[in-house]
């Protein structure tokens, strides 16, 4: 975005979490008019200090009559939040950036449409201290206008990518996408656990093995992920049956609690199921 | 390597998989003059084409005189293969690149050792399209002298990369390392595989969504890698086991085989032990 393009919006922000915060501190520096609530207060300190508001109920929140985002702890306490004033919100957009599921933004479109309020979903794919950098980006999915509406006003906080008009598909990659990095997040624990347990250097080993390994990898594992659950006859799973197989065992001989094996037993099974169907 | 370091070298190599004909093609591309043994014939067609020498016995392979580098099956493949010509070894430099335990490198290093063999266990980083690219690596430990010797003549199939005196310590970074490619693999698998059970569109979540958000967490993960397997309160691990408990539900009501979940459940694992620790 360029500065001549942002126009200072009035955004109201429910939820001070570590990643509300965030995501109110990547706003207030982008130059919006930025109205902060949490449930419980003393969150807003700092916020306040940069030139936030802070309001100690959801209704002055909404009163401020700007766009609303919402970043709570769950769905619950999404509708927790909004149900006494959703009368009041008829006409205006609200942003849901909680994590949930598909089924939950789903409703919550439903639920908010019938009341006449203009929804989007979101996925923030970020962690707090990524928010505004640049790998960062956010899913929204919904209402189409609305997007193309706030995709600018919202692009401090990460690069807006739309996911479509089904409200629950920005949850749905998010959650797919989370469950991918927790798989990378499962192997490198293993990983430093069973090299930990042998006595080899750590340090070494993350920063001249572990990573460039992994990124080297990366584009080709993702490039290859196919839902079919077979995999090519190029990539031998009769033979990384057997590797994984050795690589649990020596997990096991090292004591790596079994519990820290389970993306191993996950490949394995593909693997086997691959041999098995030729 | 600058040109002007590069010696022409005799290089025999045992085992000529998709891995060892790979490596015989980046060994040939570099100018050195490479003998070429399969226990199974018909493998070195277009090898023999860009010059190397087939032979049909170890033997031969062994009295070609050079560096012997290793490559086969498995452990047990080595053994079979190198305990005919193992008094013809004495004296001699060998490379085994076979995947293999941390213990069977140890104890080959140790069979080899006991008849004057200069010995390096080593690991490939690569898969065999990658062999000779940027990102390949090879993993090497065992004799240090052997180590700086051959480096420059095999670094046209990898960075050479040294992992200690320990023979068997190419075989733990390179084992370690794999399992977090596993894990990173069992996390794409299961990210496309809820995706397409929901109707999401897959190139666009792979190209947009899966790969940016895997590339912008992997060094994040890496570092934070640890393994104490205590996980950092800023990481909030009861909130992240609450989300990790909703894409298991969501994985199971959208029919994703509970089998390739295993990265999740060790992720769940460790955050409920992170709570259940303080």
């Amino acid at each position: 975005m360029f500065a001549m393009d942002m126009r200072q919006e009035r955004i109201s922000l429910l939820g001070l979490g570590s990643m509300g915060r965030a995501l109110a501190g990547a706003l207030i520096g982008a130059g919006h008019e930025v109205t902060v609530w949490n449930r419980t207060p003393g969150k807003a300190g700092e916020l306040v200090a940069r030139g936030a508001r802070e309001v100690s109920s959801v209704e002055e929140a909404v009163q401020a009559g700007g766009l609303v985002v919402v970043c709570l702890l769950d769905d619950a306490s999404v509708r927790e939040a909004l149900a006494p004033v959703v009368r009041g919100l008829t006409g205006r957009d609200l942003v849901n950036l909680t994590s949930g599921s598909v089924q939950q933004a789903r409703e919550l479109a439903g639920w908010l449409g019938g009341r006449g309020v203009r929804f989007l979903g979101g996925g923030i794919m970020a962690v707090p201290s990524t928010v505004g950098t640049e790998g960062a980006f956010i899913l929204y999915s919904g209402a189409r206008d609305l997007f193309d509406r706030v995709a600018p006003v919202l692009s401090p906080i990460g690069r807006p990518q739309w996911a479509g008009e089904d409200p629950g598909f920005a949850a749905l990659y998010d959650m797919a996408a989370l469950s991918g990095m927790y798989g990378m997040s499962a192997g490198a624990d293993h990983a430093v656990t069973m090299l930990h347990a042998e006595g080899g250097d750590l340090e070494t080993f993350k920063r001249a093995v572990l990573g460039p390994w992994m990124e080297q990898m990366l584009p080709i594992i993702v490039a290859g992920a196919d839902p079919s659950a077979t995999v090519p006859e190029e990539y031998n799973p009769g033979m990384q049956a057997v590797g994984l197989e050795t690589i649990l065992a020596a997990s096991g001989e090292a004591g790596v609690p079994a519990e820290l094996s389970g993306h191993l037993r996950a490949s394995l099974w593909r693997m086997r199921r691959a041999v098995d169907a030729g």
